[in-house]
């Protein structure tokens, strides 16, 4: 495949009243194109409302513009926290690994890290990933998916599911 | 907040039946008052059936007396096994990463733990927390999660999602 | 319980097709025989279709012929990888843990290992476990659950939830 295109979606009501000045979503659009190798399509802020993130959501995996969107916030124990519940609503396959890998990576540096509860999953062909709100959580939950994002990707764009048997090596793994 | 208001529902066919002594709930209660600094609002023993647990969660929940349920008992692989099923029936926001803690955390022990069941998620303002039957391994569990409990039931009671990222610095990391 | 009863299911486009020899389901017979002292009641290949992988579990588990059904492949990105959502329309209890171990320890080995996405859960009297389609993954995820998957089986196959307060004292773990 050629670049990983990224739609990159902060999640918090602060940030989408200007009242706050989001910090996560610059970083991770840093992170996408210097880490990833990807490029960002979209980066928009909304406020934490379920409707509102799942339209978006539906929105970004309608356009055919982008293989993975990145979301930061609303994924705590806060009343409205529902960025989770926004993405499980949109999700055909969820991928249960990615998200335990980035708490079980974060819960080396800090037990709070528990108490994110962020999912992971796949429409059609494209990969939504939720992150923490924070700048350091959010980054240090993309570093511990991205050794197997790009493979996670070039799977799912590529086709039927046992093309990878002899040909590519690396899907076996999975 | 004041101080955690915590129920804790034991859930044993024979502990309800009089023919077993609960240990695991007393254990429980203590573990409430000394470490977490909570105070144990209501202790209750029902059997094995997941209406029955599902309507005392509701109960609970909707008495407005509770910041934390903790139960135990029902989560492994037994056919009356039946307390995450009741529990997933309630809960409207999952935190998987209290689960997936206590696993972890229970599975440096004995592989056994890997059969536990047990989920956790939040019902309005109220975290419900599976743990096993067993003194020994609920006490395993819960002491997986109690450096990060706290701070958990302090951001679920405390208001709007972003009401932290000035004031709480420790909102920022989940 | 006696002798473990086994199904194994291979789930692949190619493999059904015949352009592709399956490894990973001959290779889990030998641990099921082997390490496992169970039996190999049918061993099956199916493609990647949700509809056939949910019927062929039903039928498995209605036949009252087994214990245990190991399925492999389709549990990872490509769009055709749908084991673990037919999997989850047959389980009635899932089983979290078993899948979490799993890639706990496929983790140890490669980060492709977070790209798993199978489940395990249990139906009726029967537990469910999807592994990865390569014969390397498959081996390592099912070595990984063997320290406690006879003794889940027991408790399954044995009875009520309480049974093993007193008589089974590895019971009071779960």
């Amino acid at each position: 495949m050629g670049r990983i295109r990224v739609g990159v979606l902060t999640i918090s009501d602060r940030a989408s009243a200007g009242e706050y000045q989001d910090a996560s979503g610059p970083l991770l659009q840093r992170m996408v194109t210097g880490l990833l190798g990807g490029e960002v399509e979209l980066a928009v802020t909304i406020p934490d409302e379920l409707d509102a993130i799942r339209d978006k959501l539906l929105e970004w995996v309608g356009s055919d513009r982008m293989d993975l969107i990145l979301t930061t916030g609303g994924t705590g124990f806060a009343p409205r926290d529902v960025t989770p519940e926004a993405t499980r609503q949109v999700i055909e396959r969820e991928t249960p690994g990615l998200a335990e890998a980035m708490r079980l990576a974060s819960l080396e540096v800090t037990p709070f890290a528990m108490l994110s509860r962020g999912v992971a999953g796949i429409r059609g062909r494209v990969l939504i990933v939720n992150l923490p709100g924070s700048p350091k959580a959010a980054r240090e939950n993309l570093n511990a998916i991205l050794p197997a994002l790009s493979h996670g990707l070039e799977l799912l764009a590529g086709g039927g599911t046992d093309a990878g048997h002899q040909y590519r090596p690396n899907k076996d793994r999975i």
